[in-house]
């Protein structure tokens, strides 16, 4: 006998858990495509050579190889000739660049997929979890105004997902550079300072200023005072953003591009009628990653700060330049929906979604089943989710069954009811029981559901 | 530079087409959750000292490995610690076991992941490769009753699927393992025979005949005779399929039992509605694997028998017995849907999908583009997949583009329409051009797609 068991750094569920977590999903599928992105899947494993075409980095220590058994006593010597995904963006670049000339630009592509990373076991570490990611990706350019678009698909998304207030917050690598820039700190410097900036959040300032007065950086303590500073501006509503940027003075010709980019995404947001109270600029944020290169955005909860970033990403300059000689600029997100989720029941913010199951059909005895069995298919037919009592059993048992599974309605006919064309309706959800003719049970179902759901009573 | 390309055995699909096939794995989700099957998910990798219980089979040969570099690089004797799953039933065994006491039985369950096997390359062989499975799986003990709703089931999804004529074919195990008794074949012989009459239809009867009579085998050419007339029983509506039964005369305790419940199964497919020229019993379905002890099924299309079974299952006796002292018996099918659609594709049954964006809004000047964002989101506000073109073009480009990318409606606001507070709706699926009030756009629009979709004229 084999203990069944998961690897750790797993998130499996129990259906009603899978159930809410499946509806996330889908809204956030229903989002993406409402702005008009476009789905696409990729394998789970690609090629190592194509994957891993940067070497040293973190994420690249983690990646898992896969090996068939024939390969595996074959043995041969270097990297196995697969390896699992550890994000979407790299099968991205590689996707656009090997369907290049059949896809249109700029190109709207969301992808909801699992990502596989060997983190060490960890409570709350995953080594396999959900990225929900769009990207708009332009050849040769793309106009900063898909920058204000992002953000406006990450309020619909969280208003939709309706787990609490809260902020997108976003920065701009140009107007960062350009503020180092003025204060001396050019070139290959600045991306140790931005590395710096990034963990004030972490270390606090006095760390922060310690590392940057002291070996390998030797800033002033007036410079510091200033990327101090700068760091600390935050706006709280629509003109207290334009007016924060405004009161940073003149500065370079790269930070002038970039307060002008940030004012055009005010602008657009506005336009677009995301409230004004959902964000803000935020000049802490730099994004560890490399490759941004314009916008980039963190969002957080409001009453759960310590969550940190539910949704991240940014503008980079060249998405596939390891696969394609064609400039690919682009603007992203990412939502790391597993950890995210994990997160929300944590902090009690996810509750046990009801069933998919609409309706429980019962049974009391072999003679009722045939009947049983036609109503099932009719009420399926109007579009319910049905169960049906295939095994006769005491109502008790059978309600206390549906109780437990989350299903609202449980369709009840004895003798009794059967006699007079009836069925009996519990409603579980209100704690109500009605009388029903067999003809007009799907309509009242139906349109019970949907006054429920009228409410935003939960999607069920 | 790398030369961008997936690992060979994989599908992976242009935007269009992964539309249609998305749409087709909703349209089984649908149906599924109809039923009241509750959705799971399982880690793609599982422990191999769990997920490889038995050791030697054609499966186990092809089972992916997963190393993360770290482990890689220690090189360790014996079998890696994860292995990637070769089908949803082991892991649906895994975790029946491991949760078997926070769930209810009869436990339903839908399950639509990716599996992996090291399959040689070689058209229309996949590595990866997505199943859609159901289950119901009993504690200690599960009616034949399920056995009904399976095909009823699977009838639902195929039509839906709309992919053409459908035949669900079925068998018993028992009613042929008692034939074969009846026939003085029993016990351990069964299962050798058994797997020859499965390769009736790949060998032909002369080919299995011969087999049959030879070495190891050694069947009398009555016998052989009798067998392979079984095998030949086909029925044609619900009366001659009980009629064929009722045809095969008296037969042992086992044989007797199996055709009660093949009568059972036909008669509750007949409550549910399942129109009779979708059903039918044909007695040379054995399914090759060991595990199945009752019921078998295939689903094959009328007008495509070369595709072979879409669909197929069964019932078996005890799902998990390597992890648990429970019983659990069950009954459920498969649908190897990247198969499924590559055939399809290739039998051009399946078109390349419309786009799942509704809506185009053009852009001529700067100055619309505000206006372009605000109508944009109120289309949105309505249920509406829309894209807002951001950069001015001109008419012909855009809807050029709209054309190729499969999307619907293009509206057009040009300094005319600006003017009189109304919109031109360029219709590219009725070639019809119209013009609307700003107010009333999303509602006309909403309405022309449903009465589209209405007219069965794609889900679109």
């Amino acid at each position: 006998m084999i203990k069944p068991r998961t690897p750790t750094g797993v998130m499996e569920l129990l259906p009603r858990d899978q159930i809410a977590f499946q509806r996330m999903l889908d809204t956030i599928r229903r989002i993406f495509e409402g702005f008009g992105f476009l789905p696409i899947e990729t394998p789970v494993f690609e090629l190592s050579e194509v994957l891993l075409t940067k070497s040293g980095g973190e994420t690249e220590r983690q990646v898992y190889f896969a090996q068939s058994t024939g390969t595996l006593e074959k043995a041969e010597a270097g990297l196995p000739e697969l390896a699992l995904r550890f994000d979407l963006t790299v099968p991205l670049a590689r996707y656009v660049a090997e369907h290049e000339h059949e896809l249109a630009f700029p190109f709207r592509r969301y992808q909801m997929q699992r990502v596989y990373r060997g983190e060490r076991a960890q409570r709350g570490r995953f080594r396999e979890f959900y990225q929900c990611d769009i990207d708009v990706i332009g050849k040769d350019a793309l106009s900063p105004r898909h920058d204000a678009e992002i953000p406006a698909v990450i309020h619909a998304v969280f208003d939709a997902l309706d787990i609490g207030d809260f902020t997108i917050q976003f920065n701009h690598r140009k107007l960062l550079r350009g503020w180092f820039e003025g204060q001396g700190i050019a070139g290959d410097a600045q991306l140790p300072v931005l590395r710096e900036i990034d963990k004030l959040d972490k270390r606090g300032e006095d760390a922060v200023r310690a590392t940057l007065a002291g070996e390998g950086f030797g800033l002033s303590d007036t410079v510091i005072d200033q990327l101090l500073a700068f760091s600390r501006v935050r706006s709280t509503g629509h003109d207290d953003a334009l007016a924060k940027l405004e009161a940073l003075g003149q500065g370079t010709a790269l930070f002038e591009e970039g307060r002008d980019e940030l004012r055009e995404v005010l602008h657009r947001l506005k336009a677009l009628g995301v409230p004004e109270s959902r964000y803000a600029i935020n000049l802490s944020i730099a994004r560890g990653l490399d490759y941004y290169t314009g916008i980039v955005y963190e969002t957080t909860l409001d009453a759960h700060p310590g969550i940190g970033s539910i949704c991240s990403g940014g503008r980079y300059d060249n998405l596939a330049s390891h696969y394609t000689r064609s400039k690919l600029p682009g603007v992203g997100i990412s939502i790391g929906l597993t950890r995210l989720f994990w997160q929300l029941r944590e902090a009690g913010l996810v509750a046990t979604a009801d069933s998919s199951v609409d309706v429980l059909v019962t049974l009391f005895d072999d003679a009722g089943l045939d009947h049983a069995l036609g109503l099932s298919q009719q009420l399926r037919a109007a579009g319910l989710n049905v169960e049906t009592q295939l095994e006769p059993r005491k109502l008790g048992k059978q309600m206390q069954y549906a109780d437990r599974a989350g299903i609202r309605f449980v369709v009840i006919r004895g003798d009794d009811e059967a006699g007079r064309g009836v069925v009996a309706v519990k409603d579980l959800r209100r704690g109500e029981q009605f009388e029903v003719a067999d003809a007009d049970l799907a309509r009242t179902l139906l349109v019970e559901r949907e006054q429920w759901r009228a409410l935003g009573q939960g999607a069920g």
